[in-house]
């Protein structure tokens, strides 16, 4: 269940075990979610960073892909549940790969006026703001209001809050500099608020001040320890000190799908279920829980990182390696159950972690290796395209990675009727106190 | 008023005169409208067509591009407003170039059963439902079932029908064939019904005639002399007969843009403004028409081509090239009024037709020349790479052609969440009679 990084690892892993695999999840298509942030931001097209699921696994003769939506999973009587009951999928064993939401810690009413970045949908969502945005800019004659649609605003430090804030000054001062007439691009304001003590907290901590250095080149305002006490239509808040802005999104905070707390198992207060070692449900031998959606805790204790020094359990990180590691490892717990043989504690190899800043910077933490400047950017360049998921994608994305980076300007930049509407079916779905009623 | 191909040539020819030009559109792009029918069928992404209008104008001084919803026009105060008169917009002239919606001859409840294909937000939906319609397929059992959710039938056989009913036949059966393993490609039909004697009816009748034997080849049903009568959920029905498919897409018959009718002008059976000779509205030398929302009278009768032994006058064709050549004329009417010149009436330059047909062959009529085959594809190809606007698409237009050409694959098939949301908003607000209730 899940195609993402852990779902499709772990049918791959089964193509020579003698099972019969579905794979069943919400879209059709396996996403590649580290550079979801550049659909976000019009630099690629949606269908740049995804593939069709079925076309991935379509050699696999064991395999078959549904699309559909989970609605219910009975652990007890085997059986999962799709479509509102028109599709039941009965199981010998379950491999649970729905993945994260980003989470609002209680103020869910926050996601109408700041919405996350976790899938395609998402991706739409924030471009549509960030361009409707720049229109209503060139509508308005108000100052006020021009410098509060001008404004933008991204809560969360982390990995996804820090590529966003990167790219966003580049693309709007220098992308669309001469498109607008009737402002200026240099007056686009970019405020990255972080609750913690640092940027990119899971990062070593001299990559961190380098990051908020390079961000503050850009023109990003990097602000730390900020934390964010209330978010209305018009801005948010930070204790009594109130940000004017129109457009805010979010990059805080991860809560497992839903769909674990319907199984009825442990969770943690991230709703993420809690496994043993092998990855399975405590009780529930023939039930995986992997990537995000798992509170899977290390099987050794990892010295580095800066959560070493104190005595709390290490967790498996929320990375796409670590996703893929865990796949494939419950794809093996199976194998060796059907072949009689014991299980095996999941062991994370970590692979290190990146986050690019901009055009032409990033920081790498690479097994205790640094990197940071161009040395890091073309690294993770290399890197992402040898991830990214068939041969059309990568050539597709380098043509257009060549584009962006030679003209400054993003390729994918499209407002349709339907992402108006779309928009305002948002708003309505969410109880959106509107921030775009004034449209 | 309107940013496709006529909008677009007026602003441009504009760019020297004496006056301050506003365009405005719904939508924040300018469309590639012959190559929807690619992005309908997942072979190319929305933004490989389609170009922000205001980055085609960002070097033109004297032009402001809003992006809004007109909700009136006021020919005598001469006044344009939009997003619910929240934007006014006074002028001095106006050119309307609002296109054309696809026309139901007064059934407008078949639009919720079968959408036509004429914006990026129609491809979408026409994608969408193709995908999701091969997606079910995998999910049923009934073999009645089966064989309707796998027929999809095409109404209407001029370029548009004639281009959607080649290229779906080659996917289906080529591209997807190894991806679904519940059913076997073969099984899909595609079934294009024409209500005239042939189809292609503005092409030369040997074209016609070769464009049915090639459709044919491909697999495809070709009927002509078939008028729909009535279309349910289940199907299309021609008189008694009834063709059970659960996918049907609208290739039949245009109407003006709405916009046509508020303005208060006279119009012809399809909506469109009747215009002069000089493309002005009668009356109203300041406000002009032009592009598929105007019925222009040929200045000199066309001998070529099948309407011209009877004596009906002719109408300027609803062509790429007849709306780009209105919009030059339009704009050189303003700078001859402006500067004391008399006006002079406008003369369609014919540049031919084509259309093509499946994977490497087409029919093209060009001023008497008929090619036909391979030879007629590469001629379309190259046209249209070579009016592809803008450097980036074009680049990546090629990249995409040549994967999907070498490996039978579009390449941008993808469905998401929203997806299938907006399907159901569609639906809903097209009072749908619910063909995927059942979903």
């Amino acid at each position: 269940m899940g195609a993402g990084f852990g779902g499709l690892a772990a049918a791959k892993a089964l193509a020579r075990a003698p099972v019969a695999v579905t794979v069943l999840d919400r879209t059709n298509h396996y996403l590649f979610q580290p550079l979801l942030y550049q659909v976000a931001t019009g630099v690629l097209s949606p269908a740049d960073i995804a593939v069709p699921t079925r076309f991935l696994l379509r050699r696999q003769r064991n395999v078959t892909v549904l699309l559909g939506d989970v609605t219910s999973i009975d652990l007890e009587k085997r059986l999962v549940s799709a479509d509102d009951g028109r599709l039941a999928l009965p199981f010998d064993y379950l491999i649970v790969a729905t993945g994260a939401r980003h989470s609002y810690f209680g103020n869910d009413d926050w996601e109408a006026l700041a919405p996350g970045l976790k899938t395609l949908d998402d991706a739409r969502q924030i471009r549509r703001r960030f361009l409707l945005a720049l229109e209503e800019a060139e509508k308005v004659d108000d100052p006020e209001e021009r410098r509060s649609l001008l404004t933008f605003v991204i809560v969360g430090g982390g990995p996804t809050g820090v590529e966003l804030a990167g790219i966003l000054p580049t693309l709007a001062r220098k992308g669309f500099r001469r498109d607008f007439k009737r402002f200026d691009s240099a007056e686009v304001r970019v405020i990255l608020l972080e609750g913690g003590p640092r940027l990119l907290p899971t990062f070593d901590e001299k990559l961190s001040r380098r990051a908020c250095a390079d961000l503050q080149e850009l023109g990003v305002q990097c602000r730390t320890g900020a934390k964010v006490t209330r978010v209305t239509s018009d801005g948010v808040h930070i204790g009594d000190e109130m940000i004017r802005a129109r457009t805010i999104f979010w990059a805080a905070g991860n809560a497992a799908s839903p769909l674990i707390r319907m199984m009825g198992v442990e969770t943690d207060r991230a709703g993420r279920a809690v496994v043993g070692l092998d990855l399975a449900v405590p009780g529930r031998p023939n039930v995986f829980v992997i990537g995000d959606a798992a509170a899977a805790e290390m099987s050794e204790p990892h010295v580095k990182g800066p959560q070493a020094a104190d005595r709390r359990p290490q967790y498996v990180p929320g990375l796409a390696a670590a996703a893929t590691q865990m796949g494939e490892h419950a794809a093996r717990m199976i194998v060796n159950t059907l072949a009689g043989r014991p299980r095996t504690p999941f062991r994370y190899r970590d692979k290190g972690t990146m986050a690019v800043i901009g055009r032409g910077r990033a920081v790498a933490d690479l097994r205790g290796l640094r990197l940071t400047g161009p040395v890091a950017f073309f690294t993770w360049l290399f890197v992402h395209l040898l991830y990214l998921a068939g041969f059309r994608n990568r050539l597709s994305v380098m043509v257009e990675w060549a584009y962006a980076y030679f003209t400054y300007r993003p390729g994918a930049r499209l407002i349709t009727g339907e992402d108006r509407e779309a928009e305002e079916a948002w708003q309505a779905r969410h109880g959106g106190s509107a921030r775009q009623q004034a449209r």
